[in-house]
């Protein structure tokens, strides 16, 4: 099986599962609980936020361990205190949410990226106004893979004083963190467990969840120490980018060769794991069907909207008529080449054949 | 080590462990990816969906899996669209939670348990107005161990049309839940990992998570897939609270004739695994320190107040002063007579010779 669909979700690091076991076996206590137990559970998830503070440039406190990307989201959003600005091509835990908002009286402006899928930082600045609250912008896309200029964004908002928050579930371990007030990391896109990630909040947050007083108050519920710990030790792989973004290129060359096809998002302002093509006359999720049959896992847009077969409000947002198919392939620190020299011809023949039964 | 804190958190039983090892392995695919490994991991969800409502006596379409107790009991306090009626011993989720719907002008009644941690159907009864949209009620008390008469409260609301949210991390898996429109439940307090939980939900109910449509559009976020498997396969383990009542009686038993040793919540209506124990003149924080350096885990009261060593707000509801120290002692199916018998002659020491440095 080729598995190039590492922008849904990554296999475990080995590393990670080891360091998560304890958790899972003898060291189960409850990290609250004022015994041995429950102090080795505590030292361990402090341990694991200073770990990740580390590779986020950011301070242990300023960390908020979260049940993963989408709650992390969401918990930056309560911040917005009047309007939020955001794009047309962010997560759908942002877009959802803000309709949420809007349908709750606080106003919500939706810029358009351009074709390459970018939002410039001249059009936050004409954006901004004196009611603007927060402006939240993801820094990689996570069907295009481009990278939004969020260091400019982020220098922007502060001089104007205005909050931002960066979804930096695709960039995280690949590409240096901007400095935003906000900042959504989650594990399971970078090798470590589903069901844990963080919010890096930079100001006073309100909480999402309330009770036990966990997260210095700000995140209620027992911690998942396993899924803490597991996050902590993926974060602190060798950043394997550069590899990453070699098969990238070898891979969009290779497909681009082929007749049809095109590239969505910004040539060169890309993360370094993710290609998403475009397939003149041919149907993106046919293609990812054909794909699996031969043992090549990929994707013709986010994993949420696959199961439904619904059209990509990204693909939308960068004006790709439906007479282009699409295909996202998104690699990881284990993606070799062997699999990125098999991948490309085998596309060519699901093309080939998908094309002789139109 | 003698670990009696298990209303705290309990040891991942290795049968989850087992269930969950190959989620944490080959099996990694994100559950709305529309490939093999897509759906490897979606059926295994479902599988645990059904598995867990067999034992929830629910249907599968009426679970909605969260990462925890806490975000369940958030989620179902999200339906009451007028008046809240609770209790004054419910879990810190649900009273910070509602005092957070005062503040946003949903009205919220609070009701006093009698001396014994309990809330009488009639108490309730009383408070139901026509301005009541929801009542919550936890099953088992997680500090004295208390069992609420929610049947009976169950037909109530159900012949008031009032909705009723009853939070049973506690007794699931040792008390049959009741058949209540909302219904919270948890892995972690019954040997499955930490960071999943459901919410039973029997009416439709609004998402505290939007975004990817997960879990029919009613909780976002990539699923825990080997947290939801791991959650399934600890409630499928065969119910074990007839020994462990029997435990918790002989412990009662042998703590209660220690002189100046009293019980705290009810004598009769009590679940099998928790314990709590009044100890006049002396300080429930020193008394699990002592046993602590002993290698005995057990608390003063919740886990969540443990470490700030918080006056539990439960000892103050039921008019237990501070004249007396308090000892939650909380079994599991893995503790054994042996521990039971060990634990009554250390405790009897700790306290002798905390009563000698009066």
């Amino acid at each position: 099986m080729i598995y190039l669909d590492n922008a849904a979700t990554t296999r475990l690091a080995p590393e990670a599962l080891k360091s998560m076991l304890p958790f899972l076996g003898t060291r189960y206590g409850n990290p609250s609980s004022d015994h041995a137990l429950g102090r080795s559970a505590r030292e361990a998830v402090e341990k694991a936020r200073e770990q990740l503070a580390r590779r986020c440039e950011a301070r242990p406190e300023e960390i908020i361990f979260t049940a993963g990307g989408t709650e992390a989201n969401t918990l930056a959003l309560l911040a917005a205190k009047g309007e939020v600005i955001t794009t047309n091509i962010e997560h759908p835990s942002i877009l959802e949410s803000c309709k949420h908002l809007r349908q709750r009286g606080i106003p919500v402006r939706i810029l358009q990226c351009d074709r390459q899928g970018i939002v410039s930082v001249e059009q936050v600045k004409r954006a901004l106004s004196r009611k603007t609250s927060l402006v939240s912008v993801m820094h990689v896309n996570n069907e295009l893979g481009t990278v939004q200029p969020v260091e400019d964004i982020t220098e922007l908002c502060k001089r104007r004083g205005v909050l931002l928050h960066v979804d930096a579930c695709q960039s995280f371990g690949k590409l240096p963190l901007p400095d935003a007030d906000l900042v959504t990391i989650n594990a399971h896109k970078l090798h470590g467990p589903k069901g844990t990630g963080a919010l890096i909040a930079r100001i006073p947050v309100e909480p999402l969840l309330r009770g036990g007083g966990q997260e210095r108050g700000l995140r209620a519920g027992t911690e998942n120490v396993a899924g803490i710990v597991g996050f902590a030790a993926a974060a602190s792989l060798k950043n394997d980018s550069g590899r990453m973004a070699s098969l990238r290129k070898r891979l969009e060359r290779g497909l681009l060769a082929l007749k049809g096809v095109g590239l969505n998002g910004h040539p060169e302002h890309r993360a370094p794991h993710i290609a998403n093509l475009a397939f003149r006359g041919l149907d993106g999720h046919e293609l990812v069907g054909h794909l699996d049959a031969m043992g090549i896992c990929v994707s013709s847009g986010s994993a949420c909207s696959s199961l439904r077969k619904k059209r990509s409000h990204v693909l939308d947002a960068i004006g790709r008529t439906e007479a282009f198919g699409a295909l996202r392939l998104s690699l990881s620190r284990y993606t070799t080449s062997r699999e990125i020299s098999r991948t490309v011809p085998s596309v060519s023949e699901v093309m080939r054949s998908l094309r002789l039964l139109r």
